[in-house]
C-alpha cells in the first residue's frame, strides 16, 4: 500500500450534551455522511490531546497530534502566528503577538481591535512602529498580520519567553504592565524591554498621521499596542526527518499555518481558505486531493467548528459540521488507498464558550486498519471503538505503524 | 453549574469472580439501585489507582484520586495514622505506627495486640513510655491510638524513613531488628535508633505497674512495642491552593482521615463513623448532605468494604455494599446540581484477602457529562463505558474539567 496519510483535523469539534437539542453533542446531532463513512471503515476511539483532564490549547494540542510532545516543545504561542503569516523567524527569537488598540489618555482600554483597523492604515502603523522605534542593544520589528494584529520580534541576548502580557484581554481596564513570570534576570530585563515598547509605541502610534486623519473621520485611533503571547523560537526536528514523510498544512487560520511550518510542514495556500465560518471548505478539500500527489502527510485543519463553540451557537456548529462532511465526501473514497483519520485538537463546549478536556472522537480508516463496528463519528459512539483511550502523542506512532513506517524496537 | 464534587470511595470495593455465586463479584451479585443510578446517570469506566498491575497501598490509592502523584509524595505510612488521630505532626517528623504486644522471654511475639488492649490500660502506658523512654540527641513522643495501636514520633537531625519494620506480622515470630533500607548515614542512624527504642519499651513496660496487675488478673501483659510504617513528613500543596475548592473527609478510619488532612482536607467528625462492620453508613451520607453547605469537594469513605473482602468473606461484601447502597440513596438526586463521581481505593478480592491490582470501576455523574449506556456499578459492566480505563491521577483532572475549574494549558 501507499504510505500517504491525510490527517483532518476539525478544531474545538467535540462538545457536551445540550439539553436544547435532546442532550445530544452537535456532532450527535448532526447528519454527516461523509465522517460516518469514514468511522464505519475504520477503527474508533477516543483521544485526549494532551491528557485526561488537560484543557489543551490550540498550539500545544497540534503539536501533540503531530507527536511533538507539548511540554517539550511549547514555549509560547507568538512564534507559530509569527510563522503562520510567513515571517523568516530566526532561532533565538523572541515573537509576541500584538493589537492595534485604542486607549484614552489614561491608558485605558476604550478598544482591544481599534475598531478591527487593517487595510493601509494597519500597515502604515506598523510600520511607523518598525522604522521609528528603537531601543538600544535590541533589535525590534515589527510586521502587520490580519486586521488589526500583528506580530513583533525582538533579536538580543539575554531574552526570555516567561513575561505576562500587556493584552487585559477586555475594554474598560488599563494595558497591564508585563511582568516576569519566573525569578530569572532574563524575564527582568524582558518585562522592562516589553514595558519601554508599550510605552514608545504609544508615543509614536499617538502621533502618527494615519491616526490624526482617523480622529477628522470620527473612527476610532490606533494609538497603542496591546503585546500577548511570548514566545521563544528555536528550530526542532522536522517531520520530514522524523517520519520520513513529506509533509504539507491546508489551513486557513495563521495559528495552524504557524504550528505546521513550525514542526516542517509546507504549508499550501489556498483561496478562499480563511480560517472563518466563511472559509471555503470544498475549495480546501479540492487542495487536499490535489496535494495527494505530491505530498505523504497531508494535515486538513477546519477553524469555524471552534469558533461556533466559542460563539455558544450549537446550532451553526452543526451547519457548519454538516457543511465540511459535505466537503469531505470528496476524499472517502480514498480510503481505499490511503489512511484518513478524522479528529479534533479539543473540545470546545458550546455551553461554556471555551476549550474543555473532554476527550474527542477519533476515526482512522485506510487498508490494514483493524475496522471496528462503529459507524457513527460521535463522542460517545467513538468510545466503544477499537482504539479505546488514547492521547495526542499516540496519534502519530499509531499512524505511522499502520502504514508501516515505524522501526522495530529492540530485537 | 455548581462547582461542587462528592467523591464517595468504597475501600476495597473491587474484586474477582467468586464461583459460589455464579463467577460474579461481589458487587455484580450485589442489589445496589442508587450505585446503579449513579452509573445510569453518568460516564462510566475503570480505574487503575496507581498504573495496571500496581497493587496500591490505601494510602498511595487515596493520593492518586487526591491528584497527587504517590511516587512524588508517599514517604510511609506513619504520618497518616498520626495526621488521622489528630496528632499535631511538624514538618521533619519522622512517625511510625506502633503496636502495643505480648511478647515471651526470649522477645518471641505471643500476641501482636496484647489481647486488643486498649482503653486505659493502653493510654497509661504509650504515657509511661512517654515519659520514661528517653534517647540524647532525639525528641521521642508516644501518643495512643484505637485498641492496642499507637503513634511514635521521633524528632531531630539527620533521619530517614527508609527503615524495616519490627513487626514480624506474625505470632510466634521474634520482634524483628529494624535495618536501613538504603546505604545512607541517616538510614543506619535511625535502624540503630528504632532498635534501642524496640529494646528500651520492652524494658520499661516489662516493669510496668499495669502489668504486673494484667498478670495477676489472668491477662496477657503488653510489654513489647512492635514498630512500623516509618513515614517522613513535610507539608505538600494543599487542596484548597491546588485547585481553588473547600474540602472535607467524612470517614471512620484514622489513614483515611490522615491521608485527607495530609492534602489539606478539613475532617468532619461523625458520631458512628467508625470505620468497621458496623459503622453508621447513614450518618455519614447525612453529614456529607450537610457539609455540601460549606464545602466544595466531599470526600466519602466507607472501609467496611475492605474488610470483608480481607475476611475473604463475600457475603458480607454484599450485604455491606448493598447497606451503603441504602444510605448512598440520600445524595443520589444531588446529581442534578453537583458532580458524584463513585469508585474504589482498589480491589479486594475475597479469594485472596489481600489488595489487588484488578482496576475498579468509576461512574461520574452530574450536569455536563457526557453520559453513557453503562446503567450498572459493576466491574465489567464498566469497562464498557465512556470513560474508557484511566488511571487514579487522572480523576481529580476529570473532574475539575467537568465543573470548568481548569485552567487552558498553552494557547
Amino acid at each position: 500500500m501507499s504510505a500517504k496519510i491525510i490527517l483532518v483535523v476539525c478544531d474545538g469539534l467535540g462538545d457536551r450534551p445540550i439539553k436544547d437539542i435532546g442532550f445530544r453533542t452537535p456532532l450527535e446531532a448532526s447528519r454527516k455522511p461523509s465522517m460516518d463513512f469514514i468511522a464505519a471503515n475504520g477503527v474508533c476511539g477516543i483521544m485526549d490531546p494532551i491528557a485526561p483532564g488537560v484543557r489543551p490549547g490550540s498550539a500545544p494540542a497540534h503539536l501533540a497530534i503531530f507527536g511533538y510532545n507539548p511540554y517539550e516543545y511549547y514555549k509560547g504561542r507568538g512564534v507559530f502566528e509569527a510563522l503562520g503569516i510567513g515571517i523568516d523567524v530566526k532561532p533565538g527569537d523572541l515573537t509576541f503577538r500584538v493589537n492595534l488598540a485604542t486607549v484614552d489618555d489614561n491608558l485605558m482600554v476604550i478598544d482591544r481591535r481599534a475598531g478591527r483597523i487593517g487595510g493601509d492604515d494597519s500597515r502604515i502603523l506598523f510600520q511607523l512602529l518598525d522604522e521609528e522605534l528603537r531601543i538600544p542593544g535590541v533589535e525590534l520589528r515589527f510586521y502587520p498580520g490580519v486586521e488589526h494584529r500583528g506580530v513583533l520580534v525582538i533579536r538580543g541576548e539575554g531574552l526570555s519567553w516567561l513575561v505576562s502580557d500587556t493584552d487585559p484581554e477586555r475594554d474598560g481596564a488599563p494595558i497591564l504592565v508585563c511582568k516576569p513570570l519566573d525569578g530569572s534576570v532574563e524575564a527582568k530585563r524582558t518585562a522592562e524591554l516589553v514595558n519601554r515598547i508599550s510605552m514608545d509605541a504609544y508615543r509614536i502610534l499617538s502621533k502618527a498621521e494615519v491616526n490624526r486623519r482617523r480622529f477628522s473621520e470620527g473612527k476610532l485611533q490606533a494609538n497603542a499596542l496591546l503585546i500577548r503571547g511570548a514566545s521563544f523560537y528555536e528550530p526542532i526536528p522536522r517531520v520530514t526527518e522524523r517520519y520520513g514523510l513529506k509533509a504539507c498544512c491546508i489551513a486557513g487560520g495563521p495559528l495552524y499555518k504557524g504550528v505546521a511550518r513550525y514542526v516542517g510542514m509546507d504549508v499550501i495556500d489556498v483561496k478562499g481558505a480563511t480560517g472563518t465560518y466563511e472559509s471555503d471548505f470544498k475549495a480546501k478539500v479540492d487542495a487536499c486531493v490535489k496535494a495527494l500527489e505530491s505530498y505523504d502527510l497531508i494535515y486538513l485543519h477546519f477553524k469555524a467548528t471552534d469558533l461556533a463553540g466559542e460563539d455558544g451557537n450549537y446550532r451553526r456548529k452543526i451547519e457548519l459540521i454538516e457543511r465540511i462532511d459535505d466537503a469531505l465526501y470528496m476524499i472517502i473514497d480514498k480510503v481505499e488507498d490511503y489512511v484518513i483519520a478524522l479528529t479534533a485538537d479539543h473540545s470546545t463546549p458550546c455551553s461554556i464558550r471555551t476549550h474543555s478536556a473532554d476527550p474527542v472522537p477519533i476515526a482512522i480508516a485506510g487498508p490494514d486498519v483493524r475496522v471496528d463496528d462503529i459507524g457513527r463519528f460521535e463522542e460517545r459512539v467513538c468510545s466503544k471503538g477499537g482504539l479505546g483511550r488514547i492521547r495526542g502523542l499516540d496519534l502519530m506512532p499509531i499512524l505511522l505503524d499502520i502504514v508501516n513506517l515505524t522501526h522495530k524496537y529492540g530485537a
